[in-house]
C-alpha cells in the first residue's frame, strides 16, 4: 500500500525533472506511459469482466491480475517530465499548467487502485466489484481533465 | 521464479488458443505484447546502464526494476494466440511455424531474466554484472530469430 501513498512525491519530483533523467528522449518517456497504462487498462479490464459477470469469477486469476496492476499502476506517472507533453500523446497541456489538481487526481486513482489490489486478495467476488466502480471512475475522472478524445 | 520455469505450459496453451479467449481482438493482443516488451525493455535497460557503468549503481532502484521486471516479464507470452501474426507486429511467422524452438527461446529468456531479478536483489554489482549479459544475449537470440528488423 505503501508505494501508492508516497507516490505523490515521486511525481512532483519528476514533473520538475527533465525527461533524460530517466529516459533517453521524451518521445521515450511517452512511449512508455503509455505502455504502462495499455498493460495496466488490460489487466484492470480482467477484474472488471469478473466484477461485472461477463467472464467467470477465478479468485486465482484475480490475484494475479492484482499483482500486475500493484506493479503496473505506479509507473506511468514518472514519465510525465518536461518535454513529454509533445509527440505522438493525448496529454492535455493541463497535466503540467494545473499540476496540483493532475496529482490530485492521480493519487486518488493510486488509492482506489491500492484498495481494487487488497480486494482482489480476498478472494470474495463481492468485495473486489465494490472497489471496482471508484476505481473505474477515478481513471474516468482523469481522462476525462488530462487526456484528449 | 517457478512462475519463470512454470511459463512454458501456459505458452504452449496459449499459442493453440484463440486470441479472443483472452482478448477481445488480435490488435488488442499485439498491443499489449508490445507495450509489455516496452516496459520490460525499459526496466531492464535501467538495470543495464548501472551494470554498464553509464549510471550510478543504487541498490534500491535495481530491486525496484527487478520488482517491474519479474511482474512484467511473463506477460507478452499470452498474446501470441490465434491471428495475432497480423497487423502492426514485428513478429516473424517462425513464431508459430517453429513454435517449439520459440518456446525454447521464450524458456531461455525467462530463466536468464530470473537469474537477473534474483542478482539485482543481492544489492551487489557484481551479481548484477554476472547476470546481465547472458539475460541480454537471451532477449538478442529471440529478437534475431523472431522479430523482423
Amino acid at each position: 500500500m505503501k508505494k501508492f501513498i508516497t507516490l505523490t512525491s515521486v511525481l512532483f519530483a519528476v514533473l520538475a525533472m527533465p525527461a533524460h533523467a530517466q529516459f533517453a528522449k521524451p518521445e521515450d518517456a511517452v512511449k512508455y506511459r503509455k505502455a504502462s497504462f495499455t498493460v495496466m487498462g488490460a489487466h484492470f479490464g480482467r477484474l472488471g469482466a469478473m466484477a461485472g459477470g461477463k467472464a467467470p469469477y477465478d479468485a486465482k486469476q484475480a490475484a494475479e491480475n492484482a499483482d500486475v496492476i500493484a506493479a503496473v499502476a505506479k509507473l506511468p506517472w514518472a514519465a510525465f517530465g518536461e518535454g513529454t507533453d509533445k509527440g505522438d500523446t493525448r496529454a492535455k497541456p493541463e497535466i503540467w499548467t494545473e499540476s496540483a489538481k493532475f496529482k490530485d487526481a492521480v493519487d486518488k486513482n493510486q488509492a482506489e487502485l491500492a484498495k481494487v489490489v487488497a480486494a482482489a486478495k480476498t478472494g470474495n467476488l463481492d468485495a473486489l466489484k465494490a472497489a471496482m466502480g471508484p476505481a473505474g471512475a477515478s481513471c474516468k475522472a482523469c481522462h476525462d481533465s488530462f487526456r484528449k478524445d
